[in-house]
């Protein structure tokens, strides 16, 4: 595995499989790799001859109250795990190789954005989309991996690639979780032992939810109560949305009907961690 | 010269150059040809393998007073045109082809779009960043040729280009005037006789303009001055703006000095046509 600091450097490495006709798949991240990054690197090197992750904890998506500053970072760890799992090619920029002036660029998508991890990170998905369309422009992938434990982000990413007609194939890829089903997150090393327990509520209230859509519940206001009382009961949990949508333009629903493909999802802080879950599904009879 | 109205059959056509390593040069314009948008063609030829000439008159830079439904079409006459030229593809997609469902993504520049005809046509340059990002992202051409009428235009696309680091490299290309020095537009056909012969204020008042820093006037006050008391002597003439920006970032100047690069631009209608025109400029000793 080669690791690469600067965009020039890393179009030059690529141009010479792009020149001999091989795919490229890319990975995007922002490091502190856990299995679920893995597992996107897994399905990249099943479906592609060269595979790029990128590691790159971008300031234009994080808040002025949010963790940027304490992101989790730790490339010599990210770099051994990268390698031991097959990746070719480490793009880790500085900001100053991805920024090096004032941004004067945005990319924005609306009615996607607007519900959930939008309302309550403004602007977060202006960060995403941007960083990721100059990123896609960087690394010139067939295909790019994303996984679903960021639903909201893979569909913002989805409507942007087909609204522009990016040259790239999005391919989600399924949420990866502990044993006892914490959602794998860089965020998870956050947490106290008793909030990471107390959090496992999240994958549970989601379980539950999907028994009660099976056993033929169509009131999303129900649902929505019944997940919020069952998180509310672990004391260290603060709700900071329950919500179910149609997937993946993210529209509001009141009752389900069958053939609806929802997404049910949630963003709970444990302490000062915020996490967040989800499953998609589709509603059968 | 293949004329093409799908993305899909576009991007397979190109395939197959981009498999040889032949470079592609493009041209994207609104159509109704005239020698301004056949000198980019020739500009393109001489720098690339194959030149892609777009002709879509773009709904989203139109504000809703604007003259989108009677932009002069002719898809006849340029085709010819362009054939005769040696443009090898005509991509001339429909409305629907270009956005088929409603555009729910934005792509926006700022600073550089804050001034000029940002100011007088919100929304203009989004429009603009928009659906040049989606031709780029459609035709994936090395080289892309813009014509400094449009100056503002050029500045806001090259600001995009290298903050999301889109792999194509903007060419920019002379004004190209008629032989009484009125620059080259679509738009000039609109003109009644009486109109396109006051209009030749514009280039004149450019010309004075330039004369006048010559002679080492630096005062941009009296130089905006000069040039408005001089189109209004056009008794047809209806001033938008007469300004004087650093170029390419758009800002204010007041005093010029040795080294500055200006661009002195011009909006000005003649009855219901609004015509621009500038000049770009490094003021020396």
């Amino acid at each position: 595995m080669i690791t690469i600091s600067t965009i020039r450097e890393l179009r030059e490495a690529l141009s010479v499989y792009k020149r001999e006709g091989k795919t490229i798949g890319f990975v995007p991240t922002m490091g502190y790799l856990h299995e679920g990054h893995l597992s996107l690197v897994q399905r990249a090197k099943g479906e592609t001859d060269v595979v790029v992750m990128s590691i790159f904890v971008n300031p234009l998506q994080f808040g002025p109250n949010e963790d940027f500053s304490v992101y989790p970072r730790d490339l010599a760890r990210d770099q051994e795990l990268a390698q031991n799992e097959g990746v070719d090619y480490l793009f880790a920029p500085s900001v100053e190789e991805m920024y090096p002036r004032p941004m004067l660029t945005n990319v924005s998508v609306q009615n996607v954005t607007e519900a959930l991890c939008g309302l309550s990170r403004p602007g977060h998905f202006d960060g995403v989309a941007t960083v990721v369309t100059k990123l896609f422009n960087i690394v010139g992938a067939d295909k790019a991996f994303f996984g679903q434990k960021d639903a909201q982000q893979v569909a913002v990413i989805e409507q942007m690639v087909y609204d522009l007609q990016m040259p790239v194939q999005i391919v989600p890829c399924p949420i990866y979780r502990e044993v006892d089903g914490l959602a794998m997150s860089s965020r998870n090393v956050f947490m106290s032992e008793e909030e990471r327990s107390q959090a496992l509520i999240l994958s549970k209230s989601l379980r539950h939810a999907e028994e009660v859509i099976a056993n033929q519940q169509r009131d999303v206001a129900v649902l929505i109560n019944e997940v919020r009382y069952l998180i509310q009961s672990q004391p260290l949990a603060d709700i900071e949305y329950v919500e179910v949508k149609r997937y993946p333009d993210m529209s509001d629903i009141e009752l389900l009907k069958t053939g609806d493909r929802i997404l049910f999802a949630l963003a709970v802080k444990f302490g000062r961690t915020r996490l967040i879950d989800n499953v998609i599904l589709t509603v059968v009879d």
